[in-house]
C-alpha cells in the first residue's frame, strides 16, 4: 500500500453490531465513497454501546488517525451514548443545543405529536463540537477536535449516514487533498467472465506505464470491476477515458461496459432507445432473469414477461417446446433452448426473447451433462441462435446468477454489434 | 449488556476490507454463531496487511479479551503476514511444519502440477503456536498464547473460516463455558408482519418472567426473528420448547414458523409431503417468486413453472385473463389476480397458483392505487380467493420482496390450517 495521503479511520457503535445482529454496512460503504480520493481506510473498528469503551476507542482511533469517523449511537434512548462517549475522549461536557432542540420539538409538533422526553438527548452534543445539520433525520451530525484528529459522528441509519458523509466529510476531505492534488476522476471497466487475478494481470502493464494512476478491484459476483482513479493535476476527463479503452483493449472481451450501470440496467436502456421488447423463457433460474430485468424501475416499457417453465410438460404446453425433442435431447440442449426461445417470443410477442435451461445442482447431473451446463436460446426476427456453457465449480446459487448474468449480456452484446449508428461508449 | 462470562474479540485481516473491495463478513458470521452460546463479541476490528500493524492490533485485542479470533492474511502471497505478526505479537519465531508441507506438496502433486515456491509460507506458524487442522483447504489455522489470551488465527475464505470455527473454536468455547453452565438450547420464532420493536414488546413479560433467558433479535428484511437461548443447568428441550410456544402465543399470528427453515424451504417440504404442486403468476414481482422457490434444491418435485406476466397483452394472451376485467378493473385488482391465478392454475397444471400483481413503483401510482398497492389470487381445486395489501412506506425492491413473501406464507397458512393429522410443530 502506497503511503497515505490522509489516514482515516472508521469507528461503529452499537451493540447491534457485536452480537450478530447487523453487519457494519456504514464501514464498507464508507471505504467505498473514500476510493474515488484514493484514500482507503486505515482501521475498522466496532465496539458496543457503552461510554468508556467509546471513549476510549475515540482516543486510541485519534492518536493514530487524521481523522476518525464514528457511525451509531445518536438515537434517544438511554443505550445512545456516542455523545457522551466523544465528548468524554474531548475532555469536554455535553451541551443542549438550543436550535436543534427547537427543530425536534416543532418535527414532533407539526405531525400533531407529543416529544417524547428522551428525544431532547438528540439535541445535545460534545460542548467543543460543531454542528453539521441533517437535512434526512432527527439526529444532527458533529465534528470533534480530539487531539490533533477531527472526530465525524454520523447516525447509523444507513441513509443517514451517507447523506452526512456527502454533505460534509467528502467535501471537506476533497478539499484538504484537493490543495496539494487537484481533481480526480475515476472509470469502471464492468466486467463478466475473468478473475479478479485475470483483471489483475490483464491491467500489470498499464498500472507499471502509469504509476500515479490507482487501479482498484471490486468483485460483485458474477462480475468483476476495474476502477481506474487518476488523481493529482494531471487529472482530466480526456486522460482517464484514454485510460479506460486502453484497459478495455487490455482486457479483452470480459468487459461489458465502462461505467456505473449494470447489465439490466442497461439492457433496459438500450431496448427503450430502440422502442424493442423481451421476453423470457427460463428454466434452471426460475424467475431470476426475469427478477433482474424488473429491478430496474421502468422496465414495463420493453419487458413483456416471462415463461418459467421448470417442469417437462409446462415447456410443452406453454412453450410448445416438442415432446420429441425433450425426449431425445433431454431438457438441458441447445434444440430444447431454441424450442423455448422460440415458443417465448411467438406467445409473448416480443421482438427477443432468451432461454435459459441447465443443471444448477446440486442434484440432477450426468456425465454427460453435469452440474453446470447450461443452454442458452436467442430468438429473434431473423431466427434464433444457441450457446452452451459449462459453469463449473459454483454452488446453486452462483451458478443460477452467472446463467443469468451470461443471458442478458449476450443480448446486451448482441445489440451493441447491431447499432451501427452508436453515439460514443455504451455506458456514460 | 450482561458482564460476559468470556470476553471474545474478532481481528480481521487485509488490505481487502479497508478499501471497500470487502465486507467483513467472518466477524458477523462468528457473533452470530457465538449468540447460541450466550456470548458477543466485544469488540471487531480490521486491519491492513502489514506485520507491525497486525502485531499491535493482536496486542491490543489480547491485553482486552479472553479470546482473539483473527481471520485472513494465511495465503501464500508476500502480502500474507498474520504468521509473522501474531509471531511478533507472541514474541516467537515463525517455524515451518514439516507435515503441513509434505501434505501442501502432496496437493499439488495429486493434481500433477508444480507447487509454487510460495506455497511453502502456508506451512509456517508461529514457533509456540499450536496447529489447528483444516480439512477444506491449504493453510491451518493454529491458536497462539498471547499474554493470557488465547489468539485463534484462521483462513479468510469463508467457507474455511467457518469449519475451523466449527471443528475447533466453538467446541473449545463450549467447553470452558460448559464446566459452569450445562447446555444450551435455542428457539427461533420467524415472523412477518411485524416490527422489531413490535417483537421486542410482545415478548417483555417472557423475558421479564425468565431473567436467565437470553432474547435475541435479528432483521432479515422482510422478516423479523426472535431467538430465545435457555442457558444453564435450567436448560432443557422441554423447556425450550415451552418457551416457544409461549412466545408465539405472545406474538400472535406474524410466527409462521418456529426452527431454521425459510418460507420458501417449508413452503416446498409441506407441498412435497402431500404430493402437491404449485404454480405462478407474477406481476409486479416479475419473477422474484419463482426465484424464492427454486431457490430451494429440489424445488423441481413440486414447482411446475411461472409465468410471468408484466404487459396486459401477455396476461391476456398467456393467462387468458379477459381484456374487459383489465379494462374496467386494472391490472392491479382482486378480479385480475383471480383471474391470473385461475389461468396460471388451468394452464400450468398445478394443484395451487398464487398470483401477485401490484404497483411496486417508483412510478405508476395513483390516488385510488398508490405505490405499494398489491393484490394477491390463490387458486385451488375448490375456486379461487384473492386478497389485496397496501405495502406502505418501502422502496421498490422492499415492496417486491415483501409482496413475494406475503404470497408465499397465504399457501404456507392454508395448507397448514388444512392439515388435520398434522404431526408436531411445523418446523423443527
Amino acid at each position: 500500500m502506497q503511503k497515505p495521503l490522509l489516514t482515516v479511520e472508521s469507528l461503529a457503535i452499537g451493540d447491534e453490531l457485536l452480537d450478530g445482529r447487523l453487519a457494519d454496512g456504514n464501514s464498507r460503504d464508507l471505504a467505498d465513497s473514500l476510493a474515488p480520493l484514493g484514500l482507503v481506510l486505515s482501521r475498522v473498528t466496532a465496539v458496543g454501546d457503552d461510554e468508556g469503551t467509546i471513549a476510549e476507542a475515540v482516543l486510541e482511533a485519534a492518536a493514530r488517525a487524521d481523522v476518525v469517523v464514528t457511525s451509531g449511537g445518536l438515537g434517544p434512548t438511554s443505550d445512545d451514548l456516542t455523545v457522551q462517549g466523544v465528548a468524554r475522549a474531548a475532555g469536554c461536557a455535553v451541551r443542549l443545543d438550543e436550535a436543534t432542540f427547537a427543530r425536534i420539538k416543532e418535527r414532533f409538533a407539526e405531525r400533531g405529536l407529543p416529544m417524547p422526553d428522551n428525544n431532547r438527548r438528540q439535541a445535545e452534543l460534545p460542548e467543543t463540537a460543531r454542528l453539521l445539520g441533517n437535512d434526512v433525520g432527527i439526529a444532527p451530525g458533529f465534528v470533534t477536535l480530539v487531539g490533533g484528529a477531527e472526530v465525524y459522528s454520523f447516525p447509523g441509519v444507513p441513509r443517514e449516514y451517507r447523506w452526512l458523509r456527502d454533505q460534509h466529510l467528502l467535501p471537506a476531505l476533497s478539499a484538504r487533498l484537493g490543495a496539494t492534488l487537484g481533481g480526480v476522476e475515476r472509470r469502471t471497466l464492468r466486467c463478466l467472465g475473468i478473475t479478479e487475478s485475470g483483471l489483475g494481470a490483464a491491467l500489470e502493464d498499464l498500472q507499471r506505464q502509469n504509476p500515479d494512476v490507482l487501479v482498484q478491484y471490486r468483485t460483485s459476483f458474477p462480475e468483476n470491476h476495474a476502477r481506474l482513479v487518476v488523481r493529482g493535476a494531471a487529472a482530466s476527463a480526456a486522460r482517464a477515458d484514454a485510460l479506460a479503452e486502453e484497459a478495455r483493449r487490455a482486457i479483452g472481451g470480459a468487459v461489458y461496459a465502462i461505467g456505473e450501470r449494470g447489465l439490466a440496467e442497461l439492457l433496459v436502456a438500450e431496448l427503450g432507445r430502440r422502442g424493442q421488447t423481451l421476453a423470457l423463457a427460463e428454466s434452471c433460474t426460475g424467475g431470476l432473469v426475469g427478477k433482474l430485468v424488473t429491478d430496474v424501475a421502468g422496465a414495463s416499457a420493453v419487458f413483456r414477461g416471462a415463461l418459467v417453465a421448470y417442469a417437462n410438460e409446462v415447456k410443452e404446453a406453454a412453450l410448445g417446446v416438442p415432446t420429441a425433442l425433450l425426449e431425445e435431447h433431454g431438457a438441458v440442449s441447445e434444440l430444447v433452448a431454441a424450442a423455448m426461445a422460440e415458443g417465448a417470443r411467438a406467445r409473448l410477442g416480443a421482438d427477443f426473447a432468451i432461454s435459459v435451461t441447465g443443471v444448477a445442482g446440486p442434484g440432477g447431473g450426468t456425465p454427460d451433462k453435469p452440474v453446470g451446463t447450461v443452454c442458452f436460446g436467442l430468438a429473434h426476427e431473423r431466427g434464433v441462435e444457441t450457446k452452451r456453457r459449462l459453469l463449473l465449480g459454483a454452488t446453486r446459487e452462483m451458478i443460477r446468477e452467472l446463467a443469468a448474468a451470461v443471458a442478458l449480456r449476450w443480448l446486451l452484446s448482441r445489440l451493441e454489434r447491431q447499432a451501427p449508428a452508436h453515439e460514443g461508449p455504451v455506458a456514460s
